[in-house]
């Protein structure tokens, strides 16, 4: 997979995925480069080309100088942990996925969950999105999201889905460990995920619309149980 | 402009643009179908076309069978009303006008200004990511961002602007009329709005990411602020 930019770079450079190589613009080969120090230290391949090289193998001139090659690595299904876990069920746009998987790393989410069928997988554009953040947590795909719910629930966690027929999320107490779905754009929660919800959950609106563009809900969701699970206020 | 859905004829009823002709696809013409009610009972021109035709005039398949042609018209400064209003300084991706425009029609905004240079406009694909929310709450275009901002403080707003250096969202009380202001996807705030702020907010973070995308900060910053002046618990 090939990404860009220097904040991508930071991501990857604290992250588990084998980088096959680095480019740099040939200009970072004569400044006094933090950057090439970095990857002396984590012991990636690079190498220097020109801007035009740079663009022609990420098809994107802001490229900030950097492009990396590497081959991004699911995560299993035994390596989900932490106190709180995002579940996608089928969600179709790489833009939402970037921007759920950014707010699910500041929210302090221990992974997120896709499907492998009719879902979008982590592509270049995605960890655009995520700013990289999509680097940095683990990423698993599963086969039947259902039964990992089921395997979820066994572990100890608590499953909420998101659905505008929930109780607010002002009422809920969220006690850990917490996972979250999320349905699709357009369609929401599917039947069976929705029976295995332990419980359905929304937030009010003030108004007639009755849903918000899914990583709007999701930051908002999220941050409302990071709050309370962390204690914070 | 030309916008497309079903969704989005239902926002363009309620709303107060001038509708120049809605096209409807050949078969609604047999069916008894309250679409073409809505549209007599609103004294909105219409016609029936084929498929291919409604794929044309809007440039997508995926149109639901109503392509709506529109004057959009902008709201003038003095139409700002409401306890919550968005400012948005500079932000230039449709997609994130359009996500903001939802949540801020959810949250019970009254209107969102946006300037007129370096900014985007309300886009058909603002339109779209909106469902159709852009058409509903007054959009107004200002020359000069901190000269409203000081408009709204005389009619006595207080301006809070989102940035990572401010006071936490949750421990700030929020008493209307509140105005709210985000800024440039990449850059925060500019010099001088962030100089015009009463106050700056920001949400705590659970890790070290420093941001949101911009349409994710404002939808939580804009619901915790909801949920205060409005005091719901």
């Amino acid at each position: 997979m090939i990404v860009y930019g220097r904040n991508v770079l930071e991501e990857v450079l604290k992250s588990h995925h084998l980088v096959r190589k680095v480019y740099l613009r040939a200009d970072e080969r004569n400044k006094p480069s933090s950057l090439v120090e970095k990857l002396k230290k984590a012991n990636f391949p690079f190498t220097f080309v020109s801007s035009r090289k740079l663009a022609e193998l990420c098809g994107e001139e802001k490229n900030q100088g950097v492009v990396i090659d590497l081959e991004f690595k699911y995560a299993d299904e035994s390596e989900i942990k932490g106190d709180l876990v995002v579940l996608l069920d089928h969600i179709n746009d790489p833009h939402n996925l970037g921007a759920i998987a950014r707010t699910a790393v500041a929210a302090g989410a221990g992974a997120i969950v896709i499907p492998k069928d009719r879902s979008v997988d982590v592509t270049p554009s995605a960890v655009k999105v995520s700013a990289g953040a999509l680097l940095r947590i683990p990423v698993v795909k599963v086969t039947n999201l259902p039964r990992t719910i089921d395997n979820l629930k066994e572990k100890g966690y608590w499953i909420y889905g998101a659905d505008m027929e929930g109780t607010s999320i002002y009422e809920e107490d969220f006690q850990p460990p917490v996972g979250l779905v999320f349905g699709n754009e357009g369609e929401g929660l599917s039947r069976l995920v929705k029976q295995k919800c332990d419980q359905l959950i929304a937030i009010p609106m003030y108004s007639d619309i009755d849903s918000l563009n899914v990583s709007v809900s999701a930051g908002i969701i999220m941050f409302e149980i990071a709050r309370k699970i962390r204690r914070v206020e």
